[in-house]
């Protein structure tokens, strides 16, 4: 009873926190853990926080060890699971948490990642907004899927309602993003280090360099635009999870303020994990710690012509594992939200 | 030997600031703290920080009390200085650190604070570009000072090179900002406890209703801006001090990135306090912590036809303290920098 | 189907977390929610990481809007809860996650509280080894149940093992816990702003004065003590949630590191909720952050005479909510872990 | 003017507190500053917050690098300073703040640390009441100090005046810890990366072996303990900086609670940079940050028959640069306090 589900790179940041919404899945359940240099060891003394697993030990990250589950999910490194996603069964659901199957365009791939190109597998934000529809209807029954950049799929979230309304211009896009250091997995490099981070915001991939925002342009075009052009930073700061993102946009003309929020509403009434906030309330944080909801606000600056989106995410769950468990809700038949909580662990 | 001074609001934050400024500042003598509920306490039970201090003891906040000193400086909420100030001696400097005499334009005043309007004293960002040179100029020998708002002077900082050097154009800024909670004082309500401000990313004041916004384009007027927009987005983050200001403006049309470069550097040359870094260099809060520097890192995004400037404060110092002590200390006709260190605590 | 409750004090900390563990408890239905200044609020409004329950609006604390419920959770400010308690049906399971009902000698309650004294109900910690077998016993089937104290459940799970197999010596005992502010609730106190906690360790209620002391020693008497002392200090640091708690004791006379080690195992070996880590490995608060669990590591320091016991909780879940809704199960006749996830929230 | 200075280890934690310090000292002047991986860089590059040495770059921590400077202040890796020590002039000056030479006893070390024992040098905590004086006097004008660790010197700062004025037993003292991950320096391991430390409350080195509880018992041997004992736990916290450390021992037999506050009142009444508070009060690590300052609160627990003291430093500042430059002060016959703030930098 169940679909039996392999984990690649269970003991990083995104792995394990696959493993915790598997856990709590109730038509999933985890038969195998793979790890590189953890491998051997038990699954609970390199995630100890996974109480219920306790039964589980790592493996390599081979083929061999991920073939025969109906579900496989990959979150390892960029560059790693391209190969290895080729010798599993065209009939396994194969969800990728990293990047390379991401970006549509070569010349993004080649501009902002390099390396061999190997295509754009069905991209994993169901809610989306897309000419025609939403992503949803994209994701039902594939058999590969890409789970989203946790920057990305936010700020498309954000952005998308405005463009496929018409209520705001594609050009001049802004996005200051709050992000927690987890999104940068266990890498173990200066900047990552506690000491750097605590009582400090530090900017990075600053000026148009992060690789997620082909990503998020590439999301918008589903949705509408045309020639898109963003400036997107991201800025650490000291919380473990979550990000905050500040997106403005200028006002189509001739737009009212009420012809902005009813893009929103429309683009969101029914949906259970990305939800609109009431006039005058913006999200934070902590209210979707561990959830797999994305909250957003919104406002209209009159004064500066700008339309303010605030939109609040847990990198690790509606960023990443939460969307991979979502999508494979989809293409597993399942009802969407099946084990999958919306709401946040706060304070 | 040294100048007598006063601090009204000594229980506060940023009287506290202003106090451990003094302590280490040669010239300057701290004889009477004074506060409102705390008045009677020693100062060193209400800031246990400032061990150098454990003689002086708060009294009331009076003009009686603040009279006869060569210099005041006020750390009061915003409403409570315009009328005290009126009754202390034209002789004295005093130096305003709260709102009441920031904003030249009544309408401005009645449209962000409301309340009497106190008319606008120097304001006390030297390093600040304007027509026809720095806003330091204007410092000099005034008896009258009013200390910036932290974000306001940051995001002026950041813009007005760009501005003054018409390499931006003034429409259309963006400034989404990570401030610690500091910048909020010891109000006691509940976006200000613990608990709802560690482990998340909380935005305020979003919508263009910030009181920091005409303060912004006030500066830049007066850097050379006519009617220049702005939407302004500040996200408290958990660190105590600090603001990371993210600052875009849409790049003037024909100007190269040297072009763009260039205007940041002729404004900050030879200023010790606010430093550009070196290309592809950004600043972190936890460089400036304690310091009256402010840190600007500069990049030009093709792509999205942006200029993006950081900025990194304490707004504590640079943000509020500092600025009022590097104000008086020109006032006073000392040299600019005494007292004051340029060098962050960190990590 | 399922039991209907209520839950008074909804708007606070532990009134959310228990909102957040019944909205996942497949056999518990939240009916009415009640708050005092709130009243009269969307829940959401006030919760607004609850999205779950957006149906749902505050009403005033009152019996009858408690009345007619199956089962009633307190959350209300120490000495609000014992008048309240008195006027609901003897029916109805009531559990208080207040202090008001923990106690059961009246010197205790009138020195380290004051006020009337309300008696003591059954206490909600259903591990605990007490002499007999286990406190569990003692919930099965009753209505009326205090939830723990999240210092003292902490620090009583860590020594009883130790009291109830003779391996510690009951006089000397030393706990320092390092403590997340939300322990404190929303209090609108200086100590519990942001500013006072962020990038700092803050002790309080020093020197033997906190009220949590006479309940542990209470549960360490259960567990065989005769007079038991312990030395208590909790010490504030920057994390919203979590109980770590550095518990040592003497070793009794002639009892070796192995002996020591199996009291602990014999006493937590089948518990899913308080689990024994093994020789070396030593838990975080990380790890049990939104968990019903309380992980306990172990070591002898032969030089120092002392076994240090280090357990971590999350002071919301384990050590309030979740013992609250624990001890319910028990006492409806449900499955003791239903509803209850014995899995972290990390990194 | 000035003494000459060098800084071995400038690009670590502890070498960048040094040359901050020293930059705001009058008599000493920094010439050289060297690293291993990261020399040839500017030092501005490597540590952004020290903007007035931007004059300076890195060379190779050779001994010709540093020979020919009064004074040589050596923040390299345990292990590393020994041999390079032996290489320097008998005239200079020379302050290690690795562990290399605080330990006396060759079996210590060997239990601790192993490897070559290079023996013991003067011990840099000046106010360290000993037998017949204070640390202070063999401190003056000796050439080769020991700057202490960090948790060694605030414990010993701590419990040391109860010793010698006998008011405490000597056996089953008892030391917990809440410590900033700053103390562990730059080094890439995965308990130091934020996403590991943010959030939680992480205790290591549990058990009796950590490397400073031999140097905290030298030091109490000095105060006049015989055999003392000590369980000593650290638990890092997510704040950059800081050290509280929560001490208890048990009072001596007849000892009233006037009689154990004098003792600290006698070892301390005229020391600036370590102060007792009055009795109710207690330090935070926030009063202390970038300040030499030891704050000491004082409770006795009538009930648990134990003497509590808290003790709060920043682990950079008294627990190493500053109590290295006190030391230094002392050696070179300037004023014991110049150049050193007893203010923290709060909030």
């Amino acid at each position: 009873m169940g679909f039996s589900v392999a984990v690649a790179g269970a003991s990083g940041y995104a792995g394990g926190e696959l493993l915790r919404l598997i856990a709590a899945h109730p038509d999933l359940e985890v038969r195998t853990v793979t790890a590189h240099s953890n491998s051997g060891q038990r699954l609970i003394d390199v995630q100890p926080h996974l109480r219920s697993l306790s039964h589980l030990s790592l493996v390599d990250t081979t083929a061999e060890n991920l073939a025969g589950h109906d579900v496989v999910f990959l979150a390892l490194p960029h560059g790693a699971s391209g190969e290895l996603a080729a010798q599993l069964s065209d009939d396994t659901l194969v969800v990728d948490c990293g990047a390379d199957h991401r970006i549509e365009s070569g010349d993004d791939w080649a501009a902002f990642y390099g390396g061999e190109h190997h295509g754009a597998w069905v991209y994993g934000v169901p809610e989306l907004p897309v000419l025609g529809g939403r992503q949803r209807e994209r994701i039902a029954h594939v058999r590969r899927i890409a789970a989203p950049g946790c920057n990305a799929s936010t700020v498309a979230l954000a952005l998308a309602p405005g463009i496929r309304g018409n209520v705001i211009e594609e050009r001049d896009l802004v996005a200051v993003l709050a992000v927690g250091p987890s999104g940068a997995g266990k890498s173990l490099k200066l900047p990552n280090l506690a000491s750097e981070v605590l009582g400090s915001a530090n900017p990075y991939a600053v000026g148009g360099v992060h690789r997620h925002i082909p990503e998020i342009l590439q999301s918008l075009r589903w949705a509408g635009a045309t020639t898109p052009s963003i400036s997107f930073t991201p800025v650490i700061v000291p919380m473990s999870r979550g990000i905050l993102a500040t997106v403005t946009a200028r006002a189509a003309p001739g737009v009212s303020a009420a012809d902005v929020r009813a893009a929103w509403e429309r683009a969101y009434a029914n949906e259970p994990f990305v939800q609109l906030l009431p006039e005058g309330h913006f999200p934070r944080t902590a209210d979707v710690l561990g959830a797999n909801t994305c909250l957003i606000g919104l406002a209209v600056d009159e004064a500066a012509g700008r339309v303010v989106v605030i939109a609040a995410v847990d990198n690790l769950v509606k960023g990443t594992a939460g969307a991979a468990i979502q999508s494979a809700n989809l293409a597993l038949g399942l009802p969407e939200t099946t084990g999958l909580s919306m709401n946040g662990v706060a304070p």
